[in-house]
């Protein structure tokens, strides 16, 4: 079967070497490129000790008519946000509302699709202080990728995030990739509360970097959001309630049972492992690739997530 | 009912005030941004000139169980692969054969599920050498972004395609941005023919530039593609056939009668409108917008394609 991409080769990981692949350049291929370990090469040579649990404390679980998506705050990014929301989840203000919308390339957005008699906030708050940025000294783990980007000047990835900084302003944000999920908002910067949150579920839509209070990222379960039929509304929101997009529940998996947890990990990504990952998408090897890029766009970047391993 | 999104807003377009903008920079929004034109209100403001049909003989009507995805082959790119495309379209090479892949934030791919037993290619070339990329002196149609990006040190459009150069090199190719279709092959670079070919569902896979021949963009109906259930199998390849993904039949617009035609217009990219949405892109403007980005990356920038006036 023809394939449109590498597919996976057996190639035993050294890290050592993966890290001689730093900084590599492109080489048009007239001669096959060496074998070069893959992401999955990379996931399976991996130590334990370069992976970490999903923090319960700060993960949720989305229940949808198909099924689990798992989302990680950041409350590092978004300390008042990310409280607030846990505060709606715990009140349980998200247990019956929608996906509300769904836009080809761009994002698929949840909450109260009922603007005339909106569901009342009991204990969180109904309007926050903009958290679009915050200071650089205030995120501790950070690793930069050796590659800029149009939109800012270093970027990288914070605890499992992808970031974007700002050296000179002295500010850090998180960078709009796919599945990245920010916090809706009217006209003012400080009307939103996390009530209706939004996926990206396409191309990085990063003119929107520094305008939104950006709380986390799903982690896994994203093709239930990314194949919701898109919404014939303005802007892709649904002008009759969609049966596939229901949301039956959001709990913060600290909350539920060990038993119904699912139990993941993510790969640290200031581990020597995830450096591997960055070097892997940079430059693929033979047989299948004929040209390895050299560089790497940081919404390009996976950050693997799996199964724990049984202990 | 909270956006995640600038919202147009009435603002009469200046083409030459829209100019002005190119090269702004960012600013950080502590009093509100001025009123800018957005995408839409370039597009109300463009004159007829700054449009073109689609090339009826070189656009393929995909008709899937959803619906017709309608595709704009790019021949400059790729002549004797969109050459051999249309040759399978003639001889209904498609007609009956599925989608046979969908990758979460990846590509979708189309072909023949049957390894065993598969169509046999009557009047078309089974395998071609590859058109990765072309000299740069081949492609008349080049309009330079401003920016360049993490992959390449030129991007821009041509004749409504995303593209790359690499001016030391002499060569120019079709990057890989959503929409964007590629043709399936084997390890061998000239193992391709453009029966099975594949578009890109999410974030641009930029590290398979170069390595594919790539041949064109879906320019409408990609939610039919992009929405498909993920397919369960290695690399998203569907296990068993899913019933929404059958191909009903592909033709060449200009095979199809006139009635039955799909009546689209693209903006020229080498027009002032498309200057100016892309500083809309740029420099979007208030009420909802805090934050300028000052500038674009290449498969962040909207080509438009809309419903052809009455004459």
């Amino acid at each position: 079967m023809q394939v449109a991409t590498h597919q996976s080769t057996p190639f035993t990981l050294t890290l050592a070497a993966a890290g001689l692949l730093l900084g590599a350049h492109a080489v048009a291929a007239d001669k096959p490129l060496p074998p070069r370990p893959t992401v999955a090469d990379v996931v399976k040579a991996s130590p334990a000790s370069d992976w970490r649990p999903l923090d319960a404390d700060n993960t949720l679980y989305m229940e949808t008519a198909g099924g689990r998506v798992i989302i990680e705050l950041a409350p590092v990014f978004a300390p008042n946000h990310v409280a607030n929301i846990k505060a709606l989840v715990r009140e349980q203000y998200f247990d019956g509302l929608a996906i509300i919308r769904s836009q080809d390339n761009y994002v698929v957005q949840w909450g109260d699709a009922d603007d005339a008699h909106p569901k009342p906030v009991k204990t969180a708050k109904s309007a926050l202080k903009a958290e679009f940025t915050i200071p650089l000294k205030n995120d501790p783990h950070f690793t930069r990728l050796a590659e800029r980007d149009v939109y800012a000047p270093q970027v990288g990835h914070s605890n499992g995030i992808p970031v974007a900084r700002d050296p000179k302003a002295g500010l850090t944000w998180i960078a709009h990739c796919y599945g990245t999920i920010g916090v809706g908002r009217d006209n003012d910067a400080d009307s939103g509360s996390g009530t209706s949150l939004y996926a990206v579920n396409g191309h990085a839509p990063r003119h929107l970097d520094r305008n939104i209070t950006m709380v986390g990222r799903v982690v896994s379960g994203m093709p239930l959001l990314s194949t919701l039929p898109r919404g014939t509304g303005v802007m892709g929101f649904y002008e009759k309630p969609e049966s596939s997009a229901a949301i039956v529940s959001v709990k913060v998996a600290a909350d539920v049972p060990a038993a119904e947890r699912s139990a993941l990990e993510i790969m640290r990504t200031d581990s020597a492992s995830f450096q591997a990952v960055v070097n892997a998408q940079r430059n693929r090897g033979g047989p299948w690739t004929k040209y390895a890029a050299g560089h790497v766009e940081l919404c390009n970047v996976p950050i693997p997530v799996r199964p724990r391993p049984a202990p």
